[in-house]
């Protein structure tokens, strides 16, 4: 993987197209001889700006001789799975190097539409009833608090945490720190969940090469391995699992991504996780086995995924704070996997790291795509 | 490829997960456990049905093992490039059989919103000039029969041809012929081209299975091969185009798809084209090299298109008579071209043929998918 390039977070002036050639322009600048596919990875394009057919236009756009595009969706995932989808062609030969552009445009609408459009990727049945990814988030946090004790004040220390890492990011929403308090006394969401502990709805692009070994090693920049990629799907329907505080999808798809990559969780040096809510980073991090089950509440208190702690998580600000414009999510991780095994993170930079994980899912845990990094 | 499913297109009363279930649980069924991949081809489902994720609402309900699921879109070629990624992550190892369902709900808003959600493809400088999909057609149509000196008649043909032809598809949306005199009394929806001229609006769903080689003779069915695919991408902006009249997209992606398959257009036995108006059949059999520049739409007058002609084209009834469900299209073409490989084709088989083409093409040669089959 090559050379990600990504912009500020927030609300922005540009539009869909305008981001998305923002952030591919000089790629195809630099590359723009090897690219042979153009991966658009966006999942509301049509519902949030009533523009569709943009891989044909940006593709169109950015190159002299035209390239064949494709636009890859699958809700919050759509840039991880683009990562997963490239990644797969590439090896088979069929492409040679993909630039993949992972947009999003969310701010063109109201809170209340951009709720109603996120929320027609639920079970109809269960939308029907009322229930909404907040709520569900919700739900889950009671949950986790009855079964393993939770404090509630380890699950808004997510917040505190993630917002603090993104003040050493200067592409995030958010670079504003966020005091235990300030977390608790914001307005309710979904009951105990408050605002802060959701992610911002957010504009914003990235893009980024998927090149074969050889390419990477020809190309001026540093490149990182995708040492292992996996995807899962899982039943839409919550209340149809098993056990809704168990995230099968990222059990099954990071497993068989470090599976892939030869490592176990005590191998991997950092993870970019998809905490929509605060809750979910706990859950998740639990669910790919950076610690047992019902204790990742602790963690958090005791500052094991700072920067600085033991399995430092979301570096980037995560979702929470850096922001989440749909589509760009899986791809905004996968920069902070390379800025961080590059040595390019800045004040953000971690202290030697050789793998990286990072999670990127579907719903509420309808689908995940896990990826393991290596630095090179 | 294995075992095309497909309903009947058309104003159906079955919403677009019901119409995808539909066509892939008999596929499930007899394949599920060789299924380790769902691509879901579907344009506008947020648009038309205010749902989305579809592809793990599908993937959920139709396994009780989930398997991995993405959405694959590219306008009206959606289809058709679902089955060309799909091959190449089966001949990578990186999947080893893909359930690929195309599915398009249209008919769940008015004619007009619908002209609006398709129009949204178009270049927004273009769009809003007043260009639309038809009218492009139009002007197609006017510059064709100024450059080459081709008769109205001719052009309608096309329709009359592709009406006659489905009468023999029990799943077209229209199996009712059409006189010349009929079509060129209908209704003007783009000067000089008429409401006949033009695809109706469906609904529809098509699935089918890509898999490899050994896996496609473990079935009990017949597959048939994919000799060549290829996917091309153009100028969005159609004012940029150096001849509109050339649709480079088909050019490119045909030349390359029958190289892949080792063969020139004189061993194609039949074509199924993207006849959304009837001037770009006979524009989109040139772009091939079924005939030579300006000469198709004597072909079309002489018969050489008809079943019994020397190059049949749309023997299926084409988007014209069978439909175009935006997303299904390209996988109706693959289904068209599976039945006539194998002999199943009932009533409208042709005589042995051994290679066919198929072209989806999204917008108005924005795009195009090529595929080059050929018997097993």
């Amino acid at each position: 993987m090559q050379q990600p390039v990504t912009g500020k977070f927030g609300r922005l002036e540009k539009d869909l197209f305008e981001m998305s050639m923002e952030s591919a322009h000089s790629l195809v600048k630099k590359y723009g001889d090897t690219i042979d596919l153009v991966m658009f990875a966006n999942a509301f394009g049509g519902e949030y700006s009533g523009e569709t057919g943009l891989n044909n236009r940006i593709s169109s756009a950015l190159f002299d001789d035209p390239v064949p595009s494709i636009r890859i969706e699958n809700t919050s995932s759509s840039g991880a799975t683009a990562i997963h989808v490239a990644r797969s062609l590439v090896d088979s030969g069929s492409a040679h190097s993909i630039l993949i552009i992972g947009s999003e445009k969310m701010t063109s609408v109201n809170t209340r539409k951009s709720s109603a459009i996120i929320a027609s990727l639920l079970d109809p049945l269960e939308r029907s009833a009322g229930l909404t990814l907040p709520s569900l988030a919700g739900f889950l946090a009671n949950m986790y608090m009855r079964k393993y004790g939770a404090s509630r004040e380890s699950i808004a220390q997510v917040s505190v945490k993630n917002h603090r890492n993104a003040i050493h990011n200067e592409n995030a929403h958010h670079m504003k720190s966020v005091s235990l308090s300030n977390v608790l006394a914001s307005k309710t969401i979904a009951s105990p969940l408050r605002l802060f502990e959701f992610c911002p709805i957010s504009d914003g692009s990235v893009s980024l090469l998927i090149s074969g070994d050889e390419d990477a090693a020809s190309m001026s920049g540093k490149g990182i391995r995708i040492a292992g990629s996996a995807m899962s799907s899982g039943l839409t329907q919550i209340s149809m699992r098993e056990d809704i505080l168990r995230l099968e999808v990222i059990e099954r798809s990071s497993s068989a991504a470090m599976e892939q990559a030869g490592i176990a969780p005590k191998d991997i040096d950092f993870a970019e996780l998809h905490d929509m809510a605060s809750i979910l980073e706990i859950v998740e991090a639990e669910a790919i086995g950076l610690f047992p089950r019902g204790s990742a509440w602790k963690e958090v208190l005791d500052g094991s995924m700072d920067p600085d702690g033991i399995m430092p998580v979301n570096v980037s600000g995560g979702l929470l704070a850096r922001g989440h414009p749909i589509a760009a999510t899986g791809l905004a991780q996968a920069h902070e996997a390379y800025v961080q095994l590059t040595g390019s993170a800045g004040p953000r930079q971690l202290k030697d790291p050789h793998y990286g994980l990072s999670v990127n899912m579907a719903g509420f845990g309808n689908s995940a795509t896990c990826i393991a990094y290596e630095a090179n």
